[in-house]
C-alpha cells in the first residue's frame, strides 16, 4: 500500500526467513567476520576470472540461504538481484544454474534495498511463495570496471572507498520466522555535481538524506523511532555530510544509532581509506549483522538506507557528474 | 496473485492509460512510423553524445506520455525502467530531471515487459497512484557498446539485427481508460550455448518459447486464446526457431498471429539483416501499434513476450555463451 508520496507499508508482515552472506579473505579479517556464513580461501572462488568469481559469490550465497531454510531453489518463485558489473552479468550468469524466474535490477550499491523492497511488496500480496533477493560485489572485478585493475597498485586518495568482496542474500516469505519487513521508501535520483569517482560518499550523502527525510515524512516517524539507521556505503566523508544535512533539517542525529555499513565493515588497521563500498556492502551488513541482532533482540526497529552512485566508466570519461540514489527498508524484531 | 509457478494474475485490472513512443529518422521511414508519437530530426536529439541522445529519447518519451494523459511528472509514484548501456546510465541520468522515485532495471531487451509486469503488480495492489515504465535503445550508442561504432561501417552477417533508436513508455494506473494488463509471466535464464553476438535471435528463441509455455501452463491457456502473440526481437532467425520449438511442443502456430516485433519494425527495403532489436524495439511496438490496435478493437487479447540477451562486451571477450531471458505480459481490449 502506498503511504505518502514514495513509501510502502507492508501490513501482512513479510518476513526474512533466511539469509546467506559470503565474503573473501579480506572480509574474514574484517570487523563483521562473525556475521558472515562463509569465506573464500582466496579472491578467485575457484574461478578463472574475477567476473566469474563474482558470479560464484552470488551463487554460493544463494545456496547458503537455501540450506539454512531447508528450501530448494525450486521453491523460490522469483529472484530480484543485481550487481555493479556492466549489464549485471555476474547475477544474470548465476541465474543460468539457479533457474528461478528472474528480475534483473540495477541500482548500483542501492540494489540490496531496491530488491528487498520489491521482494516485500510481492510477498505482502501473495505474489510469490518465496522470493530471493540480494546484491553482490567483488573488489577486483569492480575496481577494474570503475577505476583501475587492482594489480596496478595505483594510489588512492583518502576519500576513496574499498569495494567489498561479498554477496548478501535473503529469502522473503509471507510466513515463517524472522525479522519483519514493515515499510520501504523508494528514492529519487539526486546529483549535487560531484565528478570524482574517488569520492562516492559525498555524491551519495544527499540522496541518503533525501530518502531518510521522505521516509520519516511518509511514515510519520522520527529518527528516534529507530534503534539503528544504517546507510549503505557513505564512508567517513559521506557519513559526516549526511549527519550535517540531517541536523540542518532539524533532526537529532545520535552517533551509534545513525551509522554507516561502509564504516563498520573493516577493522581500523585495514587500509580502506574512507571505508567500504560496493553492492555487497549493505547487503552483507544487513543480512549478516542486522538480521542476527534483530533475531537476538538487540534491536527492534532498524532502517536500512542503501545508497547507490549511478555512474559508469563512460559517463566519467564524458565528464558527467555522479547521480545518486538511496532506497530505505524498515525491519522489525522477528516474528517467531 | 501468484498463479502456477511463475505468473501473476491482475484481478483489479490495472490499465495502460497513456503511452509515449519516440524514434529516430530511420524509424520514421519504417513500417511502424504511424504508431510513433514523434521522431528526432537526426540521431543526435540535440545532444553532444549518442549516450546523451539515448537519455534524451527516454526523457522525451516520458514527456509525451505525461502530456497525452494530462498528468505531470509529480503525479507519478514510481518509475520502472532501464536500457542496454553499461550501468543503464541513460535511464538513470534521465531521472535527474524527472525526479520520480526510481527502480532501475536491467533485463536487456526484455526490460520493457519486466517493467510492465512490475508496474501492473504494484498498481493492482494500490502500491502507486501512477507508475511509469519503459525501455530505450539508441542504435549508435548500443552498437558501439556491444559491437563496433557505427562510424566504422563494419560489415555484418545476415543473422545480425539492427538496434532500434526508440523509447517506448507507458503510464499504468488502477483506474482510467485503456488496455487492461491481465497477467504476466516472468522468465528464467536459458543458455543454449550460442556465442555469436551477431546471432541474438537464435540465443533468445528458446527463452521466448520457455516463457510462452510457462505462461500457457500457469494460466491454463492455449495459443489460440490470443489474437496476437508478439515476441520482442527474435528477428527472422530466432522467429523460425521459436516457431519450430512451439510446434514441437504440440502447439498450433499460426503465421500472422505469432509474430515478432523485430521483424515488423522496418520496411523490406531497409537493410536491417534479420530484423530489429534493442530494448526500445518491443517497447515501441507494444506502446505504439499494439496499444493503438487494442484501443481500436482490432485485437482483444495480446501476449507480448519481450526477449533479452544478457551478455556484455566483456563476457563475449571472455568467450562466454549468451544467456537469454523472456518476460510475457498479457493485454486485453480496453477499459473505457
Amino acid at each position: 500500500m502506498l503511504v505518502g508520496k514514495q513509501s510502502w507499508q507492508f501490513t501482512n508482515q513479510p518476513v526474512i526467513i533466511s539469509t546467506g552472506v559470503i565474503g573473501g579473505p579480506f572480509e574474514k579479517q574484517g570487523a563483521m567476520a562473525d556475521y558472515f556464513d562463509q569465506f573464500g580461501k582466496d579472491i578467485w572462488f575457484n574461478q578463472p576470472s574475477f567476473e566469474q568469481a563474482q558470479k560464484q559469490l552470488f551463487e554460493e550465497a544463494c545456496h547458503i540461504a537455501f540450506a539454512k531454510s531447508k528450501l530448494q531453489k525450486e521453491d523460490m518463485s522469483f529472484v530480484f538481484a543485481g550487481d555493479l558489473l556492466n549489464q549485471i552479468t555476474s547475477t544474470s550468469f548465476a541465474m543460468r544454474a539457479l533457474q528461478i524466474p528472474y528480475f534483473g535490477l540495477f541500482g548500483a550499491c542501492s540494489t540490496s534495498m531496491e530488491g528487498l523492497a520489491m521482494a516485500a511488496f510481492i510477498s505482502n500480496y501473495k505474489g510469490a511463495n518465496y522470493v530471493l533477493t540480494g546484491a553482490t560485489s567483488h573488489n577486483a572485478a569492480i575496481e577494474k570496471t570503475f577505476r583501475y585493475p587492482t594489480e596496478y597498485g595505483s594510489q588512492k586518495p583518502p576519500t576513496a572507498q574499498w569495494t567489498v568482496t561479498a554477496s548478501g542474500v535473503a529469502i522473503v516469505s509471507q510466513q515463517g520466522e524472522g525479522p519483519i519487513i514493515s515499510s520501504a521508501t523508494i528514492g529519487k535520483v539526486l546529483d549535487e555535481g560531484i565528478e570524482d569517482p574517488y569520492n562516492m560518499g559525498a555524491a551519495m550523502a544527499p540522496a541518503a538524506v533525501d530518502t531518510i527525510l521522505a521516509h520519516l515524512r511518509d511514515l510519520n516517524k522520527r529518527m528516534e523511532d529507530y534503534d539503528l539507521i544504517v546507510t549503505g556505503d557513505l564512508g567517513e566523508i559521506g557519513h559526516a555530510i549526511a549527519k550535517e544535512l540531517l541536523e540542518k533539517a532539524g533532526h537529532n542525529v545520535q552517533e551509534g544509532i545513525f551509522i554507516d555499513a561502509g564504516m563498520n565493515m573493516y577493522k581500523s588497521d585495514q587500509a580502506v581509506q574512507a571505508g567500504a563500498s560496493g553492492a555487497g556492502c549493505s547487503a552483507a551488513y544487513t543480512y549478516g549483522r542486522v538480521v542476527k541482532k534483530l533475531q537476538e533482540g538487540l534491536y527492534n526497529n532498524v532502517l536500512i538506507v542503501a545508497t547507490g552512485a549511478l555512474l559508469s566508466p563512460l559517463t566519467f570519461q564524458q565528464h558527467e557528474t555522479i547521480p545518486a540514489i538511496a532506497h530505505a527498508v524498515a525491519l522489525k524484531g522477528g516474528k517467531s
